[in-house]
């Protein structure tokens, strides 16, 4: 199974909207004799690749899989008919299906004579796919925000130069998330002073996020700005009391959306922000900043991962890493559990999660869950 | 020399103003036979100790020392006399004796037939005594900074509240630091917002450090002040423009003492403060806050290494861990070294040293000079 679960990682980015999943199929004996990944939506699901390097060497053999096999006929037949055809005697997969349509795989497998166990790694293989996951259980994309700062938290001088800040080391890391996810977000007030290009440059086989700055009035965005250049899809979130000569600049450059404004504060609506993006199949979001818009989804509470690239640096003035997010007081911090720390040249990257999930039914916490057993006795 | 480092450390905190040194004696058969270390200033040094618990199996053997072996008569003897009247046939050091009084202890061994050799493992050796290498090196105490904040650098809410930003197993590590300073300080607005204690709690046979305020009109530290309970000694230091009649309150209860204001800024001047320190035989302060009294600390590069307990949780407002310390453009940033990341608790704790020395005969760099070998042939 951890063999499974690495490879669904290399699905990361390039799936949505639909989960990344790992296969590895063993013959009777126990060998490996098949591997396989979903590589992008609308191809093979994992099970299928991993099924046709093994051939004939399925019949009577065992599937590991991240995820529960899926049930439904979408752009490809059901996986729980393919195992069956292959003539695989067991499945072990991590986490169960949530979705309505595609689960049932494992009562279809156990069905036809399948012995079916689930919850084998199921907390490596929910992490790897907690961006799918947590969009399928908020029914928003899943959002990481990312941010360099020194160790007392500037994220620029008090001159406003920020170059650099981190090193080299971790700014090609930052293009690795950019890479495994389906959007990069900016507020325009980013986009106004640092004209980011927000393109992976550096990650071969990297499929291009769609690039989205949230600028309201439609006026930082301007002919010639670098996320205008076609390298990747752009999207431009305006609001939806513009009138259109206010985007006639974006035309044929960029999509342009129409929001709602915020309520509260400035700016647009994050949930509908975030509605719009998962209209169009965004399932992960890397907000890349700045501190007015992270406190905009962090007063959302529509932040599931924080991504801290810390330089071991001191400051003393300059802009703080998160402005203004309505916490006035120390019981109002918003909480977080670290989940890995790692020292990339001479940074350190912290990633932490949400403490408290947004509701309940947290698939990370599925680790606690006791191993399904779905056989053909039961 | 592994273990002669670890038996070194237990000294830290209460042998100032020596060093900590750790020794291990070894029969001629390669038996450790003795171990000690230095405990405190006045007592037994830590071969005297290795030498007392071998005895007679000391004769042929093998004495290693974390540091060269003194050649001067103190309070106890020297230790090279020591380990040539004890028989042993080889010492192996880490660490130079950079004194002027004391150093020398390598060439009178050899000198005496006995096959010495320096340099092994000096830079962790040189790790655990640099509060007392860097006070020997730049002639003031070692300046620990240890603050606590949240992962976006804030060390209370915007209401002020800031209990408890870190959690208890890392308040509980404060206290170790603690045990190891010699002093720890705080400025008059800490000891005005906090009234804290200062003294080490729930460490078992620490000594207390020093209880420094840097209280420059003495209006903060009042009667009834926890500092002034007379559980450690405390002392306050407040301009020498001050009359006598603006410290009275302080007579019995803390020694007082007399500074030159700052040139700049407001406050007392950093270096006559260390110096101070420094008369009263402390060899390492661990600097408590708060942010101005750090960025005074950081502005006259005294601060040696930074403690940061950062907790895993978002405020987007409050005050940050570091005041203006005059740096205005990236360039100017202190840039640091990590130098250890540890979880503790919920929590991690990142320790980081300039990365620049203040002086170019950094001790720690001593790992990459070769060892010297010090032998009756040479
Ligand atoms: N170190 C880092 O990791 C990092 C990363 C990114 C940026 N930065 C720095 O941060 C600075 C820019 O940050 P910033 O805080 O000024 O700007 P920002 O967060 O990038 O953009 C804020 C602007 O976004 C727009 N916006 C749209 N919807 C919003 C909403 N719901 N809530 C809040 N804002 C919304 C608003 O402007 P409109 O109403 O005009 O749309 C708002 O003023 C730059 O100097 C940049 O270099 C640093
Ligand atoms: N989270 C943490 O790790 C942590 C640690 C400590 C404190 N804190 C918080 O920090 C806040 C207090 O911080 P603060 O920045 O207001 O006060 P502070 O740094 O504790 O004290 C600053 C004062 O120290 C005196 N001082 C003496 N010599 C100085 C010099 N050379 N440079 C600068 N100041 C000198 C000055 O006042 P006079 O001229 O009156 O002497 C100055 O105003 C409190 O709320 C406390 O809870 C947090």
């Amino acid at each position: 199974m951890r063999r499974a679960v690495a490879l669904s990682a290399r699905g990361l980015g390039s799936t949505s909207p639909n989960p990344v999943v790992g296969c590895v199929v063993l013959d009777a004996a126990g060998r490996v004799v098949g591997e396989g990944w979903h590589r992008r939506a609308g191809g093979p699901h994992a099970e299928v690749h991993a099924l046709a390097e093994a051939g004939e060497a399925a019949r009577g053999g065992t599937a590991v899989v991240t995820l529960e096999p899926c049930d439904h006929t979408g752009r490809t037949g059901p996986c729980s008919r393919a195992l069956i055809d292959a003539g695989i005697a067991r499945v072990v997969y991590a986490v169960a299906d949530p979705t309505p349509d595609a689960r049932g795989g494992a009562h279809t497998l156990a069905a036809a004579g399948i012995d079916t166990e689930g919850g084998l790694l199921a907390a490596e293989a929910a992490e790897v796919n907690a961006p799918w996951l947590t969009s399928v259980r908020l029914g928003r994309p899943y959002v990481r925000w990312k941010y360099a700062a020194t160790l007392d938290g500037r994220t620029a001088a008090a001159d406003g130069t920020s170059r650099w800040i981190t090193s080299g080391a971790a700014r090609a890391d930052v293009h690795r998330l950019r890479a495994e996810a389906d959007a990069v977000l900016v507020g325009s007030g980013t986009a106004r002073a640092d004209d980011p290009h927000l393109a992976v440059r550096g990650v071969p086989g990297a499929v291009q996020p769609l690039r989205v700055v949230a600028d309201t009035e439609a006026r930082a965005v301007r002919p010639g700005a670098r996320v205008l250049d076609g390298e990747a899809p752009t999207l431009v979130a305006v609001a939806d009391d513009l009138p259109d000569a206010a985007t006639a600049h974006l035309d044929g450059h960029a999509e342009v959306v129409r929001l709602p404004r915020a309520g509260t504060g400035g700016g647009l609506d994050v949930d509908a922000l975030l509605a719009a993006l998962h209209d169009r199949g965004v399932r992960s979001v890397l907000l890349e900043g700045g501190a007015t818009l992270a406190a905009a989804f962090v007063a959302a509470r529509a932040v599931d991962r924080v991504t801290a690239y810390l330089a071991p640096a001191l400051l003393g003035a300059g802009p703080a890493a998160l402005a203004d997010a309505g916490i006035a007081t120390i019981a109002d911090a918003l909480r977080l559990t670290v989940t890995a720390v790692e020292r990339i040249g001479p940074d350190l990257r912290v990633d932490a999660a949400p403490a408290l999930p947004a509701e309940p039914a947290e698939p990370a916490a599925s680790a606690s869950v006791p191993a399904v057993h779905v056989s053909k006795e039961s």
